[in-house]
């Protein structure tokens, strides 16, 4: 037990007892969907993420990573209010050539990428993030083949860790990206002709809510490319730095303090471009942009006390929303924020569990959560959704109904 | 670190260096499916499951729980094996409804249950497994509106626990089932002229390879039975136990022992036919009939070495098997079987990171596990797949394609 709870959920507001989303009442959200159980994220919010990044973040490029939300209209209306789109698979691949974002500011990341992809790639004039040497011989190839050229970035595996991360993805033995002492062969390679080295990805974990922790890594990260370019005389006209801004989800948590973050970034910046030229540094962000505009809605169908614990058992569960349930990354399952959609106001809650209609005990959505008294047709909300949800989540387990999603 | 190995899958064989599924060899099997990731299921070892099982249990029916596996083909062929279909939604009843199976042995269990469910089990006259009293005056309100009839069965959550069980579905505080002690309201409400009581569902959980807590289980079953026989005058035409029988997943994981079990079920159930006349006890397995039949294919896409470790990326991951990348249910990540497909008559080995395409970390097959030496192209199999892989796993995550399945 403990006495954390979650932060409030001030993105956003209530109106006579029900939540407010895109000027939307909860349950007027479920009408619109037409069914529960429905995915409602909400522009207005995303666009105060972006506009919070842009205030803090001024000279500093921002992309949106597809791979938090791929929904289309959410990735259209990202398109129109970032600077860049990064994808992960051939499919994302081509979502993103469908919007408004120009090729020069796609980028495609991921290790493994198949010959198709690469060809993808290289055929649309997009950015190859390349994570190892067999993908660079591979592209090099392709561009042989079809007369073609490439434009590519290097993923660097750096020799540090990010503290404090939800999930590493830099430092030590990685599956992604080229370890920083492997650079020298590769450049080798990267002399060929058809190929033009546009510049740097390096991202070293995700989900960090602590902002010292992310200035120690920009810090890294800049020193490691001031050395890399005095060692290698590398010419470079972009630096990815990616993301890993986190989101509050569980108790607890706390938003990320964004402010040194940015007086510090900005100051890495102004030193690079004051010592090596004009470089665009790029932040690569998903969950941060998308994560708090997204809710799961879902509905009460059945109300039942088990020797003395009460279950409120919805439409909705894991097969909609595995991170929620504690399956996807968690090593400890930690309730997600809910709260009853449609009780907003009241004051008194009551301890219960949340589950789904699967008939598994991992259909989790809430465990010993405090939430006013909720009755069958009462409306149940996940904050913090928008990412890693909807796509995320083993829909056909059980061959239940898909939710549907929403941009309003 | 642990010196405990896999058990052998030997329900497969070799053929000149490859394993060989149904026949053909791991390379052919990539032929047929036409590309790699794919899932095979083998007849054969679906077909000597249910053979053991007839052996050991000759008097006991034995039903498929569909939410293991739904594949159609793969349901259809079960379905002329065993005596009945388990179904845990809508659309797994469409399912079913459109096998070789009797209505009369089809059963639908899961908490919440929409009112179009009961609808259509009520339609198609199956036996629906009430998990609440709220589902049961649904299940009254339905047949009087279509004056239709509902034959029943009563889920019961027993006041004992199964030890050993890799997930608790039954004791304590549950979403599952009606607590025994209820049972006396639930049965007025059962005097309805428009519902049949035809049997008993009394599930403790799953995944269990003891054979010492499943015959304890039992025998807690038949004598809880008895007690609620004695007390209510039930008369009742099936028990259903559940299933709970496990497989070996991990190193150190041995066979469940059948024979002690079955030899104390056959007893109890003669006991139970000489006390109270005859009565169908159905043993429900889902994961027992299906799960080693399985076999999830990829393919080394690349290989990489970083600072020391070696890792193998594949065209498959955690989007196609969730399970296999630790991220359903199991709280401390460990590997599944795991084989180069194409090289298991090579002795030597070295340890590897298995991985899959996707940019997160979580993305694992297989965590420092050896394997003979591959390289790209090589196939990799991951062994016990048959059950909760592609249907419980995020298919859609970073839109990669998905992969095919096959029943050979």
């Amino acid at each position: 037990m403990t006495t954390k709870t979650h932060a409030p959920m001030t993105q956003f507001s209530n109106q006579n007892n029900e939540l407010l989303i895109a000027g939307k009442t909860a349950s007027q959200v479920v009408m619109i969907a037409g069914q529960t159980p429905c995915y409602v994220y909400d522009k207005a919010v995303i666009k105060s993420n972006v506009d919070r990044l842009r205030h803090f973040f001024p000279d500093i490029s921002i992309h949106y990573a597809i791979k938090a939300n791929p929904y289309a209209p959410l990735v259209c209306y990202l398109s129109d209010l970032v600077d860049g789109l990064d994808v992960a698979s051939g499919q994302e691949l081509a979502l993103a050539l469908g919007t408004s974002t120009d090729t020069n500011n796609l980028s495609f990341a991921g290790p493994g990428k198949s010959q198709q992809e690469i060809a993808m790639a290289i055929s649309s004039g997009i950015t190859l993030n390349v994570e190892s040497l067999t993908e660079l011989q591979r592209i090099i190839e392709l561009t042989e083949h079809t007369q073609s050229t490439a434009d590519i970035a290097l993923r660097l595996n750096p020799d540090f860790e990010l503290k404090s991360s939800g999930m590493k993805m830099g430092g030590g033995s990685q599956q992604f990206g080229i370890d920083v002492e492997q650079l020298g062969a590769v450049l080798e390679l990267l002399q060929h002709p058809r190929l033009t080295l546009r510049g740097l990805h390096i991202f070293t974990g995700s989900q960090n809510l602590r902002h010292e922790s992310i200035i120690s890594a920009h810090n890294n990260i800049f020193a490691l490319v001031k050395r890399l370019i005095e060692q290698y005389k590398l010419e470079i006209h972009h630096l990815n730095i990616g993301g890993g801004f986190g989101i509050p989800y569980f108790p607890g948590d706390t938003e990320l303090d964004l402010e040194p973050i940015a007086q510090n970034l900005n100051q890495l910046r102004q030193q690079h471009i004051q010592q090596f030229g004009d470089c665009e540094i790029i932040l690569e962000l998903g969950r941060y942009l998308v994560g708090n505009a997204g809710i799961y809605v879902c509905q009460v169908t059945d109300t039942k006390i088990s020797r003395g614990k009460r279950f409120l058992i919805t439409n909705g569960g894991l097969h909609h929303h595995l991170a929620a349930s504690g399956n996807f990354g968690q090593i400890i399952r930690k309730n997600y924020p809910l709260a009853v959609l449609n009780k907003m106001d009241v004051v008194e809650t009551e301890a219960v569990d949340v589950v789904g209609p699967l008939c598994t005990p991992l259909d989790i959505l809430g465990s010993n959560i405090e939430l006013p008294a909720a009755e069958i047709g009462d409306i149940i909300g996940v904050f913090q959704s928008g990412a890693y949800g909807f796509s995320a989540s083993p829909r056909d387990f059980l061959s239940h109904p898909h939710p549907v999603q929403l941009l309003l």
